[in-house]
């Protein structure tokens, strides 16, 4: 397993963006030709495509497979498919993810068992974030049980941890908590209320947006706007 | 959404079984033929055939949908993803699991905010089980919380809960707490130790059996044994 997520730092760098779409769906719906129109667009302002479950029901997975084959070099890959299954059927996952090409994956912590599975860094070369809290303001039984969770993610081989910028006051006090080689990625920018670049101010390293920009018309303006709202956190 | 999930308990009268079988590999892996024998093979004794994100990782999707079109009328289609996101992407995989034609779907209950997702009945016709706890042992958030979520499951227009075999305890005490309605479906037989029977003998409606039938060489003699265990606890 890695720790360092080069690939993911290394296109935020390159492409002095901290942007990574929520790829769920498009105004047309999903299909390759939808895709690779929409990933052409915004390849200059986006560092990563995070595909969740809903693509992966809408759309085949060796197709899904053959466009990441496609936007190796543009992309970082993140399957979202936040797991939360018993221990043996989470590593049975992570090692499908990874044939498929992705370059990392999002799991759920609180069904806790993810020592073996996540220590075992012969096995599987994919970057793992452990989702710490969720954006929805329900979420009340993982909120209360942050301060665990977040303990928790320290203790297993991650690269980094999902933290929402609806909640811009966890990822603040995850920020002081975690080693700093903890990539910080949070979701809920745009339609679920925050602010682009809010959730960079309060330390976390890239800011997942979904619907704002996938269902846009113009996602290249979009996607521009967003960068420049970041680059007054990013030194 | 329904609540009174007539096709399941149909066919397990019908079959006078109650076998689920988890369906994540098979010895030659998945491949719409291998799975096409498989089920020929165990339709006799088996209910219902739980499909996880493992296969839907290493099969397409739409090959899926077939599968499920030629079987429809042998069998109940489950789709174990245990969806664990915010609730309007929740929303989105239900209507997508519906669209590919699985009959029910897991989701886990820890996330919460599922109320105005499962209680807008206009909007889908699938049975949905909630994850009231799991089989492995180190599931200790969700254990501490067993009573909360039970509680909540009950607030859910859900056609039934998901409970672990390997903790028979806790299927007695939501059996009595849960209304009849509510049909309990058990994982945990085999493999991970709990013997065929025994999630049936504390409560549980169905068992579901993964590893030690797909991975058999002989999985209709396997069903077959699994079923004359369950008899004795069917009246």
């Amino acid at each position: 397993m890695h720790v360092d997520i080069g690939k993911l730092r290394k296109l935020g760098e390159a492409k002095s963006s901290r942007i990574i779409v929520a790829l769920d769906d498009l105004p047309g719906g999903v299909s390759p030709q939808s895709i690779d129109i929409f990933l052409e667009e915004i390849a200059k302002y986006v560092v990563g495509i995070k595909i969740g479950l809903p693509l992966v029901l809408a759309m085949d997975i060796s197709d899904v497979a053959e466009l990441i084959g496609r936007f190796k070099g543009d992309f970082y890959f993140l399957a979202d498919f936040k797991l939360a299954d018993i221990p043996s059927i989470v590593k049975k996952e992570l090692s499908l993810i990874e044939r498929n090409g992705f370059d990392g994956a999002i799991l759920h912590l609180f069904p806790l068992g993810l020592e073996e599975v996540l220590n075992d860094k012969d096995n599987i070369s994919l970057d793992v974030f452990g989702l710490v809290a969720m954006s929805h303001p329900e979420a009340r039984l993982l909120d209360q049980h942050f301060g665990d969770l977040l303990e928790y993610s320290t203790r297993l081989s991650l690269s980094g941890v999902v933290l929402p910028a609806t909640k811009p006051e966890l990822i603040q006090k995850a920020r002081k908590y975690l080693p700093p080689r903890y990539t910080i990625i949070s979701p809920g920018i745009g339609a679920q209320g925050a602010e682009p670049g809010t959730a960079l101010k309060h330390g976390a390293d890239f800011e997942i947006v979904g619907r704002m920009l996938t269902m846009s018309r113009d996602p290249r303006d979009v996607a521009e706007k967003i960068v420049e709202e970041q680059r007054r956190w990013l030194r």
